[in-house]
């Protein structure tokens, strides 16, 4: 499989998943400027891959930076902080992954420029090089959560193409299903940008998982006939109180989840929790361009001229989360003072 | 507007729904195949709009029949009937309207094939005129069920293009609106034919209602910020119980909508009832062809050979829906003793 990210000497490569799955393409991001429209654009997408995505694009404007002053190279990293950070609101990893590099430029400046280059460059690889092995740490607790043979339903993409690789609830199901504890992964198709048809169900056809595709509005369907023992997700942002932020539709999932007696599961590493919010309704929840929904790769499915509201992401509070996967462990159920506990401890 | 289905001495006149909005194209079907293709393709759709073009479908070919022979005769419309009855299995007005137009074939032979084809001519066209009453008695009825300035969300389209004119979801509304009961339509897509976007959304500009269309999994999103105040839809069958089938994503939203504390009404004329079933568990369910999901005008938007289940309806349980609005009252709560004795009476 393509690598959904790689730090290069050219640049940054990356696959554009705006064209999956009927174009694999990769591109060359040379500046931050690339990577900022990247992230916006969504040619990479997914919390986890986003922050990676952040933490390169800074270690390209310090392997750039055309000063030798100590004060000018920190500013150049700031500007570009502050462009990357204005890209995306809801995902916090992304503001993790910044505030970690800022805060080693910080640290290490007096040591000279061409050590913190370095040191910044090895320290985006290491974001990404951590994500992989946290994924793989979440896979290998969530096993035990899954009866043989269970099915289970996923909302939107949190595979390898939506972290560095192997995925949030995609490593889950990818370590259970290769234990035999998942048969078959029912994907939402996730309108509007359809990350489920389109990255999802090619992940786990690579992987050759069984999966059947289904539209956002058919999931209570099959809960109501017994086809779906627990859904999965990621999550783009959770409070400290254990509300998760993730792609809009996950919320409807999740009270169609309580209402059939079905478990409803979040995998997400420790750099998703924001313990500064007490709670999900301080999530920022991004609204994105009206077009997303009144057209599909260029073609006008509405009428022109049409009213339209776009929320990226919906908030679902913690009572409606059976637990959450993280690298450390599992919060089942998840509370505030597990949560602070868990990363206290790390 | 454009009217949906028209009897002319040519043959019927729909305008072909499957191009809505992008293009207004009527055409003509001047024999039964082009009935039964238009119904089976969607051409022309929603429960009492195919009973209509069943009626007329039956209409054409009393019209053409080239026998002077009676029974000859009703073996002609007996296969006509049955061609069209194996275009849709769900909706039963479909079968509603066949077994009207055979009953009176039946009964009116004896007075010869001229006066039979004149007769059937004649009840296409009132099944139709009467459909349009039904729509705006059901209006009339319903105005009382909303709140001033409420807002409402529709799934699928239940308007004047799912039946003769009017509306049933999209009548009430309609009624509604022009008394200032109701202020805004939040309209849901409707994957996987994406009849909210393409259709409700047109119908409600041409007639300069307020409408928001918004993906199928947003609709948790509005309902959780308070924002939907009752949700109406249509219906393609309702048990004698009161379990209410309809297209694919109904339920999730009446499930959605009981955990939000919304009323969940029902629009549907007394044909749409099947006192034959004694639960929604007897309806059958259309599975249609998985390129409605993986394709959208010819574009694919899925991996090649993924999956796919493509259920075109779902059921509704009577304890979900807060009541059913037909052309003779209201039913609050809809009963199964309610429901006998409504349809007794007419």
């Amino acid at each position: 499989m393509v690598e959904t990210i790689e730090w290069t000497d050219e640049g940054v490569v990356l696959i554009d998943q705006t064209l999956l799955p009927l174009k694999e393409r990769q591109v060359l991001l040379t500046d931050v400027h690339g990577v900022a429209n990247a992230i916006q654009t969504m040619k990479i997408r997914g919390a986890p891959a986003i922050g990676v995505a952040a933490a390169m694009g800074l270690a390209l404007v310090a392997r750039q930076a055309a000063t030798d002053d100590s004060m000018a190279f920190l500013q150049e990293l700031e500007d570009a902080r502050n462009q990357l950070a204005a890209t995306r609101p809801t995902a916090v990893n992304l503001f993790w992954a910044l505030d970690r590099m800022m805060r080693l430029a910080r640290r290490t400046i007096d040591a000279g420029i061409s050590v913190t280059v370095d040191r910044l460059v090895k320290e985006a690889q290491a974001i990404k090089a951590e994500d992989i092995k946290m994924c793989r740490a979440m896979g290998d607790h969530a096993v035990e959560l899954f009866s043989e043979g269970a099915t289970v339903l996923t909302h939107c993409n949190a595979g390898a193409l939506a972290t560095a690789g192997y995925g949030t609830a995609l490593g889950v199901i990818r370590s259970a299903y290769r234990e035999g504890r998942i048969s078959r992964v029912f994907a939402d198709e996730t309108r509007p940008l359809l990350q489920g048809a389109r990255l999802t169900a090619w992940e786990l056809m690579q992987d050759e998982i069984p999966v059947t595709l289904i539209t956002d509005n058919m999931a209570a369907f099959f809960m109501k006939e017994g086809r779906i023992d627990a859904v999965v997700t990621g999550a783009d942002r959770i409070a400290g109180n254990g509300d998760v932020a993730n792609k809009i539709g996950t919320y409807g999932v999740a009270v169609l989840a309580k209402y059939h007696g079905i478990p409803f599961y979040v995998a997400a590493p420790s750099s998703t929790f924001d313990l500064s919010l007490s709670s999900g309704r301080e999530i920022p929840i991004e609204r994105r361009h009206k077009d997303e929904v009144t057209h599909l790769f260029g073609i006008r499915i509405a009428p022109e001229g049409v009213e339209v509201e776009n929320p990226a992401f919906d908030v679902t509070p913690v009572e409606m989360v059976t637990a959450i996967i993280t690298e450390r462990g599992i919060l089942k159920p998840p509370t505030a003072e597990g949560i602070r506990e868990m990363l206290g401890g790390g």
